[in-house]
């Protein structure tokens, strides 16, 4: 039998490269090997969106959109709407119990928070994110969760709060362990260190071709290189970075060409932008077909979610046999 | 259409008669002019007792034989499990994300607790114990909560949460209003001012004739009368209080007597045993009906549990859609 992978993303907004390097490409290539589910996470995008619940439904197609068109095959891969599973909200629950405030405190996401918030004015539901993450996580009881390297302490904490349920109840859960992704971060155009979706500084997975092109061309460059014949310094430049993560090809000339200042920036932006509308290329097609057929998605929702429904279900059926509260 | 009355009890022990002048007895007394919720808190026991869940099963059925003894009628009122009702954490989760950690400090029950144990070292759940509440009483949309007044900062709360998701939202809720009970508190048998179901010092619903007579005994009088032909004083002395919570007739004859020490204190613990024998009589023979058939209890967990089922389905469906959340 497979493992089973559980990963998912924020309802806030569409994807960007950063999503696609970061996690997204991962988990079309592992989706074989693993028993893969994606949850299109609208509930904790309520944590920072409470206000603005209106635009979820959207956000929960176009991001499904977006799995579809990077290659995420439906029939490989669980993909499924957080909100409709409530055993992840008893589960939840049933973990804020026996989880302190303290420790909530000493997890890097919160403590950002806290930090520029002040502590006491945190929402209780952003401090509890450690603890919803754990549900997301064994509902399915998945065992592998890929991850961006930022993101390892959360699962230490996961695994934490997995190991006192079964502690003090029955060893109903495996700990997960983390698959950390080969490209966490991808800068974003501005030069910023990530590609932000509240930013305006990505490129989105559903760009045109002349989107891409156009957003390549106001991207910032190594700043020291003002005229051609300056040599520039690739590891400043997030074109450099794009090269990496796109070109087919080696980097190496690209690297000398502009450290000898053989290569000039526009010709090097052409070729990345080519890359990227490569790997975009395939996507768009599959995006037009999956657009022209809407119930198609939906479809494809209500069935991934139906399945993570009787998963769920299961699951919870033995946690609550674990803590004898299966009364009748 | 009646009024929707919300109660309950944590399932941590067997009721005693401070349960029954402080809520019980005006939950009978109700339950015709409301349409009357009594809820089995297990969840909310766990806040506390996490670590022996072991004796739920065993207590949520010797609370309903409490409930159904003191008079709870099946017919009436609709008792259910609260952990069969997934979609009060889900409501817990909802309101989670607008509700802050500063806020929920202000609770008195959360106060107190973090002066005795340090604010850090409260469990996530316990600290989110007033939004569990609120998921309590709407997710019936219930509008009446009979309380001690001890509760009426819990009420106070329960609003604002219901209010900032009508703001919110959509006004989804009406804001319930709080019943506050006759006796509040009725002090225990060793003097302390709450017989509480830890300290040993109650006297149970499902008591004896003998064990009422021999607690009685035991019952701790003003400690200033030594000698019958001390004058007492009744105003110190948790049986002068027994008496006005379960006296048929007038307290002002004990009173006088007491104070003028032509009462005696075996007399009048006679006297206040025979009220209580008075009042536990017609509950022993419901009692003894009930046990003799455990699955007609059962039945009636089961059906009262679906009816809550039913409404909280409606419930939650109004709330996803006032939060645009009905994707399909
Ligand atoms: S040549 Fe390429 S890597 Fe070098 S500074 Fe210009 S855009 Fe950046
Ligand atoms: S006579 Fe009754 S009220 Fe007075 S002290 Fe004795 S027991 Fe208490």
């Amino acid at each position: 039998m497979k493992e089973r992978m559980m990963t998912g993303d924020r309802v806030t907004g569409k994807l960007h490269l950063g999503h696609y390097v970061g996690s997204l490409k991962n988990r079309v290539a592992l989706q074989h090997q693993y028993d893969t589910f994606v949850m299109l996470a609208d509930v904790q995008a309520l944590t920072t969106h409470f206000k603005e619940p209106k635009q979820l439904s959207q956000y929960l197609r176009l991001v499904t959109l977006d799995y579809l068109s990077a290659g995420i095959d439906p029939n490989e891969t669980t993909i499924f709407v957080q909100s409709m599973i409530p055993e992840i909200a008893e589960l939840t629950i049933y973990y804020s119990m026996f989880v302190t405030v303290n420790s909530l405190r000493h997890n890097p996401t919160v403590k950002a928070e806290a930090l520029e918030k002040g502590y006491e004015d945190l929402y209780y539901g952003f401090l509890g994110y450690p603890i919803s993450q754990t549900a997301d996580i064994t509902f399915c009881k998945a065992t592998v969760v890929p991850v961006g390297k930022d993101q390892l302490p959360h699962m230490e904490q996961t695994r934490k709060i997995i190991r006192r349920f079964n502690q003090l109840y029955k060893p109903v859960f495996a700990e997960p362990r983390a698959l950390v992704g080969e490209f966490p971060r991808l800068p974003g155009i501005n030069g910023d260190s990530k590609m932000s979706k509240s930013k305006g500084n990505s490129i989105h997975l559903d760009s045109t071709y002349e989107e891409v092109l156009n957003k390549i061309k106001k991207a910032k460059t190594d700043p020291a290189r003002v005229k051609k014949s300056d040599p520039g310094h690739s590891e400043r430049c997030v074109i450099f970075t794009y090269h990496q993560a796109f070109a087919n090809e080696s980097t190496e000339e690209i690297y000398e060409g502009c450290k000898t200042a053989s290569l000039g920036c526009a010709e090097c932006k052409d070729k990345v932008s080519k890359s990227i509308n490569q790997l975009l290329e395939p996507m768009r097609e599959r995006r037009d077909m999956f657009q022209k057929n809407p119930s198609q998605l939906d479809e494809i929702l209500m069935e991934g979610t139906a399945r993570a429904q009787h998963i769920a279900k299961e699951t919870l059926h033995e946690v609550k046999e674990a803590m004898n509260m299966n009364y009748f």
